[in-house]
């Protein structure tokens, strides 16, 4: 049996149980696994090392491609298991003990990880443990729903461990396109220079005398946990067709516009969504990750290729692909995050960034990680790849939270992700600032008037003309920055007493 | 007279005055100007300009390469000409109307201006006045000390003006490599893979139908101002060369290093400067200005080849260069500022970024423009382009400034222009902290520990133990998280009282 799945006759033996393989781990390991925003991660390794660690304490650096789903991190994060962790999380326990400083947590760019594990600015893994949905005869590596770091990852390993997932469906093989940049020095361009471009192979090649171990699962990806649109995404979603619009009006991209990249969650998915039945046509996607939006675009025609590191699908939307999938692999091509998120490819394609902020400032200043400063959410992800290189580059968020008690527009950011030399424009649900080409006093009135929630308009005029006075390009008062936030620490409420 | 200089015979009556040139401006319109680190700049229009408005009020839009030497953004300032400004000044006069909010300044990536002139992000210029040692027979131009952004306006200039600078030797022709990215969409891989590699013509090529003026003047560049090496700065330096040993030392690079690229100013020349006698050879660099320390090393035989945008020097080393520019042209190339910084091949050729900081805070964070927060000192310039895309991102300082009374490392810092996922390497005359693949927690200690004036250390120690003792991926208390800069604002100095 398996024979379809693991096709080089020599690694049939090397099948054994996740607990058996949990055993190959020692303390002090580097380890790096597939999974990126929770798809094509490992299932069984994660849930056998925690186990393992309750009974033979085990201490490791965990990298991955972004974030795991079925609660893997959070299982091994209890278990003690992560002692470092890198570079993109979402996992509530985990995110706890971050938090706690239990496990060194280091924010990275996606593009970068790979590059600084091959360039030894980071230690090498010693193990990978990638899901697979196949072996080919010459021990390649055929990815499921993610490549993320994998093709790194297995290169550089001394023992790769395979987990086989027979809940996907081996037509799978074809859609990703593996390729790796040159090492230093004396490294040559990147040849791509159309999403829909094939630079590789479609499977993960290594020396099969790697292959330590080969596990069997079948647990599906944990489904994409996405909310559903709403009256404020859609409206979000709205400002930024109106934006594009414009952008076309004005000759500067034609209306299949530039590639488009969104950002993981419920905004980025609703401000896709709000594309279909949009006035552009023969758009195309290099993004990072594909959510429903992206699926509905292919169906709806308006979208005509989509490139990823990633597949993030709800339940329902998954089955349509799986279901066609000969269908969507013409449509679709899955890459390394470090072709993906690739700054000279970004820079070269002339990317519109979509992404999200936790929240930003009146000069435009954009926090995509830290609550009031100090407590990591899951990390800058890809937004700075693509914020810093694309030709336009927007960040979307609700103007207020928690019932209207935080404004997501600040006097000052409690934590810099994004700084105003990568921003261009910010939209909420009440309007859009195009930010370009102006001067930070420029920049202020216009996302106060235009992004702000009524609510917070009048106090956030207050600061800035009472900043004014002070002088300054870039006009603040210091003892008052910070104080929405540490207002809402004391209040629970960002809103000045009346 | 001028046929050596002015080749196209066609050319030669466009000659006149810089009074009468500066009759071509008009209200409102967007002037491209040639300079970059106070090379290369036009001397006569802005001088002109300047006195033109004090007769009749002009209010213009000016775009340079970078900085302008002369006064002259303090002459055009005071006379009311510069509205806005962008990417880059460097001059008091200016500054002050900047931090007044009476000039618009857009603090801008040196890479990215001529990409965002040429895709609409920033509307077009309507002038380009560019500083030439002569035009050729076809009507080419051939720059000076610096390229900048000059092709780039020359292309997108309805008028061009260009001064001939009579100061300038011939033998400049070949020194440069005009090149210019292809536009969206579809471009092609920009083919740099050498520092010493050359893409394009020695001159920029225009239709000599839209030179409408040439003026001739003979003003040299204003000197650099960089001041010498000192003990700290030597010290900085030796810091800087023992973390590049351990780098060699562990296999990451060569002898001859990774290309160098060292921003403009006193502790980046100090430190090249440092690189004399060191133990690597046969070294490149790759950078946006070369300063004297850059010939220094050329002539030492350490530093094999030298890429840049312009060249700024000391009045003796400028003579040394002059007298023997047949030898440096084949060791120096000068590229338009949107190659020398291009991200696809700062991260293509895996550049070591050295780059100054104004200060930086406890985790890593980088303010290379806002004092206290408020006032902008010059700009981001090419930092930001090296250290986001860089093999090794290395920031300098010295720990302390004012005498003691303020410090370079701060709890939190006032303003971010690079964030702690771009810096790898903080250095001060105390040592150096290697922050690469640290959490946020285990980089304070370092940076605390290593780069701390030892006045401040203790201080330091404090605030970070009470800020770990609220929690957090990022520990800080927000009410004092800025406090050392008002006490500075207050006191005079960010010392607590004892």
């Amino acid at each position: 049996m398996y024979e379809d799945r693991i096709r080089h006759p020599g690694l049939l033996s090397k099948i054994m149980s996740a607990d058996e393989a949990a055993k190959l781990f020692h303390n002090g390991m580097r380890v790096g696994m597939s999974g990126f925003t929770r798809a094509g991660d490992a299932k069984a390794l994660p849930r056998a090392l925690a186990e393992r660690a309750l009974q033979d304490p085990l201490s490791l650096t965990l990298i991955t491609g972004a974030s795991l789903g079925n609660g893997s991190d959070g299982l091994m994060a209890e278990a003690g298991v992560l002692a470092r962790r890198m570079p993109f999380q979402v996992d509530p326990v985990l995110r706890g003990k971050i938090n706690d400083g239990e496990v060194m947590f280091i924010d990275q760019h996606l593009s970068e990880t790979a590059e600084q594990l091959r360039s030894g600015n980071l230690a090498a893994v010693d193990i990978a443990v990638i899901e697979a949905t196949a072996i080919t005869a010459a021990g390649a590596i055929i990815p499921t729903m993610s490549v993320g770091n994998s093709a790194a990852f297995a290169q550089q390993a001394t023992q790769v461990i395979i987990e086989i997932n027979l809940s996907t469906p081996l037509a799978l093989e074809g859609l990703h396109d593996i390729y790796i940049p040159q090492t230093l020095p004396g490294r040559e361009p990147i040849p791509l220079t159309r999403v829909d471009q094939r630079l590789g192979s479609t499977a993960i090649a290594i020396d099969p005398a790697r292959i330590a171990a080969i596990v069997i699962t079948d647990s599906p990806d944990s489904p994409s946990n996405a909310l559903p649109p709403d009256a404020e995404t859609q409206a979000i979603a709205g400002h930024v067709i109106a934006f594009l619009q414009g952008e076309v009006a004005a000759g500067r991209m034609g209306p299949e516009l530039l590639p488009l990249q969104a950002g993981i969650g419920t905004i980025a998915n609703a401000v896709l969504h709000g594309l279909i039945g949009s006035p552009f046509s023969n758009m195309t996607m290099y993004s990072e990750v594909l959510q429903d939006s992206a699926i509905e675009l292919l169906d709806s025609g308006q979208l005509a290729f989509a490139s990823a590191s990633s597949i993030t699908l709800s339940a329902a939307v998954h089955q349509k692909l799986m279901d066609n999938i000969d269908h969507y692999r013409s449509k679709i091509v899955l890459r390394p995050q470090e072709i993906s998120n690739h700054p000279e490819i970004v820079r070269r394609l002339g990317i519109i960034a979509l992404n999200t902020a936790l929240e930003f400032d009146i000069y435009g200043n954009v926090n995509s990680t830290h609550v009031c400063g100090t407590h990591m959410m899951n990390g800058i992800g890809g937004s700075g790849d693509f914020a810093r290189n694309g030709q336009v580059s927007m960040f979307v968020s609700k103007s207020a939270a928690k019932g209207g008690r935080i404004s997501s527009v600040v006097p000052m950011v409690s934590h810099v992700d994004h700084t105003e030399h990568d921003v261009d424009v910010l939209v909420t649900e009440w309007g859009y600032a195009d930010l370009r080409g102006l001067a930070p006093r420029e920049r202020a009135p216009l996302i106060i008037e235009r992004c702000t929630h009524p609510d917070y308009r009048a106090q956030l005029r207050a600061y800035y003309d009472a900043a004014c006075q002070r002088g300054g390009h870039t006009p603040h008062i210091l003892q008052e920055a910070l104080s929405w936030h540490t207002r809402y620490q004391e209040t629970q409420s960002m809103l000045a007493a009346q």
